[in-house]
């Protein structure tokens, strides 16, 4: 169990920006005004990002719940206004905490921000870590010695920054063949290079969904905040296991196993790098900063970290949070002094691929009940609004993923993903192609139909074959025999068996436990919910009617079933483009409480109660 | 030029130790009280070394010759102190800038600080950046799935500390294996590694003299502030020249020379390295941080900086401090993840050895007027007491490495160091060898010894023979012809030619015409000056009454004129020992005043004036 009970002892801030209505906001106390007001869409000047170096985020507090004063003057401070102004109130917002209600002034800002969309209906102003600097230097002389560093640093005065050793060998020569016309490259307090001339056109980011079986790249403009090129490929971890348990035990049944899995995962983001950097015809070079979003065993094996405590109870992970890597770290070859952010993890099963997610979808700024779900061989749910979060995580066996079905297989060219009974067998192939198997989403379609016209009763037996004629006889010759068990015919030699049938049966019954008691842990009832949102790539394949009628997702309108795409992707393209976002990401980790679903006493019976349609 | 006028607006602090007088010292504004506390002897309570984390360096505020409340409450003051307490001036002595006039009252510590003595004269407090805490944590449970970095992070709460993503590769590995009792390895704020067991004993540091000519390593127990092992051997890159011009040059005339220059230096530290480690019997990955002291030139070197611009008019450095490195980015094979700190320098030719020695001899605490020689073929000055520092540099020419004198060589076996005319000719050799050539502060005995009687006049021409008959019977017949120069045979085919004397007078001169010029601007005569320190190898051998005789130092009386010996090895190596002497490194490059001789009008002037003994 992580975090303290969600939404305890929030301060409330009064947000008054100019030419905008007041604004009301709650945020947990020792949050910065700066962020607070960032988060609730209210902007702030700053040019760097909220790290209190560029003393433009200026707000006035004018009004506090607490004590006069409350609102203590940073070591900063003095440096950005005068006693008098002190005096009234003016503080940097960005090292301001909210530490009780206030009520802040917000100065229009001096610069219109960009803003690009992301994720799902969400709109973020442009913030990039990365930042580029054209300057124009004074050439030395005998009067004016200053070093060469000192020289680019003190005309990038708004920034405090720790140069890279790479940065330091760069300078002088930099400097000298360009004239004294050269471009810093920063990313975040880090000054990681010089480049001659102006090159602060060419920046750019590379957002990266590490999932167990596909890896997508989205190479972004971080200029523009657009994506240039995306590309995705399998995971080349595959040949060790189609889940993360059985590539876990991979490593522990060889000591070798760490090394080539994490040579595996590393050559797979590799690839796709030069893949978006030739298709945006970018030079490698200009990537400045990657972000990645993963579950918690994709991330340790990328690291080479030993992912056997995630495998074994009592399940651990090495951290929830990394440090700042270098892109090199992950075996990525883009500037050599590239950055690599990690999207922090909520526990052992539900990673930050949820946590990005969360992040993409808004779970903590929307004011509406929604249930987040990541169908996949692990389910994580997430519900809540923006005052209150609950997330767990179910096992839900590996039947979306079409691994114990027998005529299973993933969502590729010949997969059955979508299938209705009108009475006629009407099924929807993907490319266009002759049908070869069953993928999730149309597994799901088969038995929701089934269900339907009574060829399965509610417990999931398919009903005598003297009964299936009476019910819907266009359909009752496809009941069938192979070996022993019964199935039913879609096409040629694609079937759904019985068992079939159990296995989705079983992991319907896990997710359906998860949300119905993350509903009761919460307080309300399933008409409450407002909206569900269906993420992964299964999820955006499955049908909303069909998933209400097997009793995967709660009997909203349909409507309100959201299919959200590749959300962690999204979330890791918000970490690049925004540093508050970033910042978000790991607020993330004490606004979500993680609620364990294995000790309750109560969940087997949920669990056989809901096993039945 | 660089820094402010020394000494002006300095703010003055009564500091209040419970048991000591109080104590009144003046800082410049913004040094924080913790610094200036330190700075000054008296010691405040810390585990962390000021960096803001371990709330142990609690101080009040009592009065304040500014508006009241001068002193701003920081961000961690109210993490550190109640409400109260606050108002009652209680204040974390490390985030407290000193902005005006202060008293304060400083509690007695609660720990006894461990202290080395080190430099000349030098007591230090042992506050390394190298920490290690050995910790034996709870085992996880199902109730209990902290992640094991979190789990050992919360036992160090104390430090606000960045793991390296080796300590997270190696943090759940090492857990597991030692039971999970574990000793984690810190470097200022970054957690490097996690060791099984309690090795908290174990925790090694080295200093690096790295010289033009000869390199220095000495390497010391971090726990107990003692040296372990000292080794020194030739700087491998004397193949590409003598002295920092020929290596300049040779970087210039040929592109590939950088990097070989840079390779020699590091595997001139490498070797040294392993020598050490292998004498004082400790594992090279026990040592977890690197100080280095070295001139503009080596330091630009070893990093793969091009030196060039150090070269070549208007002599300007690439930086003149340092980001922290790691030890791997200087070539050595030590901890992977150790730490390299690199002295940081004035300028191209008051290098980091010189602010290592300034730091060494306590050039910024010490009351009295002081005057700070580093004799080499550069040679650097500094002049001045706590309250105000000068520095400059004077090209003394290669003479006392022996480079241009007929007879000259290297202070090594051999070499002739002293030399007294009683009246007969008493040698002093290196090595109790026959006597090959002469070194320099054989030469300058030499030149002494023969204007004392009379062999030499004042102008520095040997005197005809006649006259020398007269004035020295018993050493006349030494005087000679070589070639067409007249010369005085000190040992067999050893002697000191016309020339020689030329080639001293020359460096003399300029090493004279810099102090003069340095005493000057202060603004006090010769008389003033209370101690003059020899630094250098080859200052530890001069002899005090033959360097005054030729005018290279003020006429002082001969027990004020002190060898200092390898200041810049100790400078290194308090930087080791303590995070305080480390930021009082960075605090000379604002307390030591640049002046450029150069430019000066009347320097020529001087010089000659000078050239006479």
């Amino acid at each position: 169990m992580t975090g303290e009970g969600p939404g305890a002892g929030r301060v409330r801030l009064r947000l008054l920006a100019e030419g905008r209505p007041p604004k009301e906001v709650s945020v947990p106390p020792g949050v910065s005004v700066f962020e607070a007001a960032s988060w609730n869409g209210v902007a702030v000047d700053s040019t760097c990002g909220g790290h209190g170096t560029c003393r433009k985020c200026k707000v006035r507090v004018t009004g506090t719940g607490g004590p006069a004063g409350a609102v203590p003057v940073s070591r900063l401070d003095p440096r950005a206004f005068t006693p008098e102004q002190l005096r009234d109130g003016w503080r940097l917002a960005c090292l301001a905490p909210a530490v009780s209600d206030l009520e802040v002034e917000v100065p229009a800002l001096s610069t219109r921000p960009k803003a690009a969309t992301v994720g799902v209906g969400r709109q973020v102003i442009l913030r990039p870590a990365v930042q580029k600097r054209y300057v124009e230097l004074a050439e030395p002389s005998l009067s004016d010695q200053v070093p060469d560093l000192e020289r680019l640093l003190a005309a990038l005065d708004d920034l405090e920054l720790t140069p890279d050793l790479h940065a330091v060998r760069a300078v002088g020569r930099v400097m000298r063949a360009a004239d004294f016309k050269v471009t810093a490259v920063v990313v975040d307090d880090a000054l990681i290079d010089v480049e001659p001339g102006d090159t602060s056109g060419s920046r750019y980011g590379l957002a990266f969904d590490l999932g167990t079986t596909t890896v997508v790249a989205t190479l972004l403009d971080l200029s523009a905040g657009t994506p240039v090129a995306v590309r995705s490929m399998l995971n080349l971890q595959q040949p060790y296991g189609a889940d993360v348990i059985s590539r876990i035990s991979a490593t522990m049944l060889d000591p070798a196993a760490l090394d080539r899995l994490r040579d595996a995962a590393r050559e797979t983001l590799d690839q796709l790098a030069l893949e978006v950097c030739k298709e945006g015809e970018v030079s490698p070079e200009h990537v400045y900063e990657v972000a990645l979003a993963g579950n918690a065993t994709m991330v340790h094996l990328v690291l080479g970290v030993d992912p056997e405590p995630l495998g074994v109870a009592p399940f651990v992970m090495a951290a929830r949070a990394l440090p700042v890597l270098l892109a090199s770290d992950l075996g990525l070859r883009l500037h050599p002094r590239a950055r690599a952010v990690v999207l922090p993890a909520l526990g052992a099963y539900v990673g930050g691929d949820v946590v990005a997610g969360a992040l993409a979808t808004g779970m903590d700024r929307d004011r509406r009940l929604r249930l987040f779900i990541d169908v996949g061989t692990n389910c994580e749910i997430v519900l809540g609004d923006a005052d209150r979060l609950l997330a767990t995580a179910a096992p839900a066996g590996p039947a979306f993923e079409g691994a114990q079905i027998r005529c299973g297989m993933r969502a590729s060219a010949g997969a059955i993903e979508t299938v209705r009974l009108t009475p006629s067998v009407e099924l929807g192939v993907i490319g266009d192609a002759e049908p070869v198997g069953l993928c999730g989403s149309g597994l799901v379609d088969a038995v929701s139909e089934l269900l339907r016209v009574g060829l399965l009763d509610r417990s999931g037996r398919f009903v005598p074959d003297a009964e299936a004629v009476r019910l819907a006889p266009e359909l009752a010759d496809r009941l069938a025999t192979v070996g022993r068990e019964r199935v039913f015919t879609l096409a040629g030699e694609v079937y759904l068996s019985q068992r079939d049938v159990r296995e989705l049966q079983f992991a319907k019954a896990a997710i359906a436990t998860g949300w119905r008691l993350l509903l009761q842990e919460y307080g309300v009832g399933e008409d409450e919910i407002q909206q569900v949102l269906l993420a992964g790539s299964f999820g955006s394949y499955l049908s909303p009617a069909s998933a209400v009628r097997i009793g995967l997702v709660p009997a909203l309108a349909l409507p309100r079933i959201v299919s959200a795409g590749n959300v962690a992707g999204e979330g890791a393209k918000l970490a690049l483009l925004s540093v508050q976002e970033r910042a978000g990401a790991l607020a993330l980790l004490k606004e979500i409480h993680y609620v364990e679903l294995s000790d309750r006493p109560d969940f087997n019976d949920r669990f056989v109660d809901l096993l039945s349609f």
